[in-house]
């Protein structure tokens, strides 16, 4: 019933949208003349806000990232910067499984490298639920153990069983490389367990890999999941997008498309069109997409490719809840579960399942 | 069925969030010992995003709104500069009207000037149902028919009856006049209509004052309405929130804390506290509100004190929906039905009414 109820008002979203479309596509067009003019912001000193928690205030109070401005140039230049990140996670993603008492167990599924994630307490209600985790850092950064907070994160918090994946990264493998492995999870995660009952989740290129795999999916002629949760997702990889420019340099995560995610975005692509909606997702038909939460924040260099995505969804009718954090850069809200606001994030997320995965 | 369901997933939220407050609250806290740095930001030329409609790329090229570093500094002058953008206004209200085909008539109620906008056609589904629309312009601007667009945009794209309020504002009725005759208004309107039955619609102060009407209504013993619709409400009059100073020079309407509409803000306190959550309604208890939908853009000056209000919402397990247009800045959503993220913004208000008002 409540199911039902959902549906209907899915269907009511596209209906009146489209009517108010049909409504006023008579309107008189805007003249075109005037020049674009760009706006010319002047040099600020910007505080940190006192809106937040005192925990997150010293997050946003800690300088630009170190070496945002050089990334690696080579491939073993990225190997490299993958393996030094790593290492310098690892006691800190160890440290935070502890503080969650989840269990985390590698294997393989699908002949790709996973975790399984496990809270102290599966929720009843999500039993017969799975969700499968995508980890983010551009296409190139966390592998293994660094791949595990987001898991870890929802797995305590929304008291869900969770398979994180470790896909290839080039240079071992370029696109669709990341893209082929998580499908080939998915697969053998749904062979098991009805679609309806599995969530994907991931955050900046996660956050797109979960959108692509919805796209991927439809070319494929799989179902679909049941529910996506899809953080401040890197949904344009063609510097498109307003927030590129706004908060450039206010970012403290990513600071600017001259960084290393579009660099490391290009080093995935090796070549291949960045337009491609398997690389650039918002350039995709999500008609037909799962219920999709989205997470973002007010510093984010890419708040504009997830709010392009929310409006997207929502013009296709589809049920979208978008989340956006007082203050914080990219993905902040995925690292520490001691920021009450991160706490707030996965809270959220976890609901939003809970509400629109089968039983 | 579908109100149960809806009441009951609310709970749930409230339920969840406090047990995961109660989870972690021996968290270790951080340590408080370095220093808040701001953020240094260099000037920056921005670009006119091409992520928005042609129609909406023309509005954002606009440059900053003329003379919003001097705002007047006399009663005179404030009521000058009202009637002065009221007379430029008129005619393209007059232009909306007539486009939008809804019939507007003045009266009163309560004792109070009001407006009654009435739709060609009102949706079968709002015929016992009534909207109440105040207006925004800082408490202090938009007299008359200046304050009819968001009325009649939500008349003709929701399909709804809606009274428009021309509350007092001063130097003819200081705070808290504004909000006595909303409340008036109010009061007249649920004397004849189920409040279940009542949305309440406003931008910018008219998005404070409809969540001033809720903590009033508290106070006052009466029933909360059906909904609420805030749009970039002025949450916080105390030059509080990050997106005051990370999106200063760069909204092209209100422009910065040094602009008119904080002065505004002062000049309608006349002495008060603006701290007190009937000017800044961020900082009153908003337990037991109702479903309410926040608007914003990513250039908006108000965009964290649009979250703020999101997330404090969620935090009390109240139904709260956020939409988000990419590259507007303060309420430029609620001019001009011409730009199609405009009718997006009303459409989403309209269904957001239609699924939580009573029939």
């Amino acid at each position: 019933m409540q199911h039902k109820s959902k549906i209907s008002t899915v269907s009511r979203v596209a209906l009146r949208i489209a009517a108010f479309a049909a409504l006023y596509s008579s309107a008189v067009a805007f003249a075109q003349s005037a020049p674009l003019a760009p706006r010319e912001v002047p040099a600020k000193t910007i505080p940190v806000p006192n809106t937040v928690s005192p925990e997150l205030q010293q997050i946003i109070a800690q300088p630009l990232r170190t070496g945002w401005s050089t990334p690696p140039t080579t491939p073993e230049g990225w190997t490299h910067l993958a393996e030094s990140t790593r290492a310098t996670a690892s006691p800190n993603v160890e440290a935070m499984r502890a503080r969650l008492k989840v269990k985390v167990e590698p294997g393989t599924l699908g002949g790709v490298k996973i975790y399984t994630v496990t809270p102290e307490k599966v929720l009843p209600e999500n039993r017969n639920r799975m969700l499968l985790q995508v980890h983010g850092g551009c296409y190139v950064l966390n592998p293994a153990e660094a791949a595990l907070p987001e898991a870890m994160l929802i797995a305590a918090i929304g008291g869900y069983r969770v398979i994180a994946v470790d896909y290839r990264m080039p240079p071992e493998a370029y696109f669709p490389g990341a893209l082929d492995d998580v499908m080939a999870v998915y697969r053998a995660v749904i062979a098991k367990t009805d679609p309806k009952r599995v969530g994907l989740i991931g955050t900046s290129a996660g956050g797109a890999l979960v959108l692509e795999m919805g796209l991927r999916a439809k070319q494929l002629g799989l179902p679909l999941p049941g529910a996506i949760a899809s953080g401040t997702p890197m949904s344009d990889s063609t510097k498109t997008g307003d927030t590129f420019y706004t908060n450039a340099m206010l970012d403290s995560v990513l600071v600017s498309t001259e960084g290393f995610c579009d660099a490391a975005a290009a080093f995935y692509a090796n070549g291949h069109d960045l337009k491609d909606p398997l690389i650039s997702p918002i350039y995709g038909d999500m008609s037909g997409f799962p219920p999709t939460i989205l997470t973002s924040g007010t510093r984010d260099l890419l708040l504009s490719n997830t709010v392009r995505v929310h409006r997207k969804l929502r013009n296709l009718g589809i049920d979208s809840f978008l989340q956006v954090y007082e203050g914080q850069s990219h993905a902040q809200y995925g690292r520490d579960e001691r920021i009450p606001e991160n706490r707030e994030a996965f809270t959220e997320i976890g609901m939003f399942m809970n509400g629109h995965l089968k039983k």
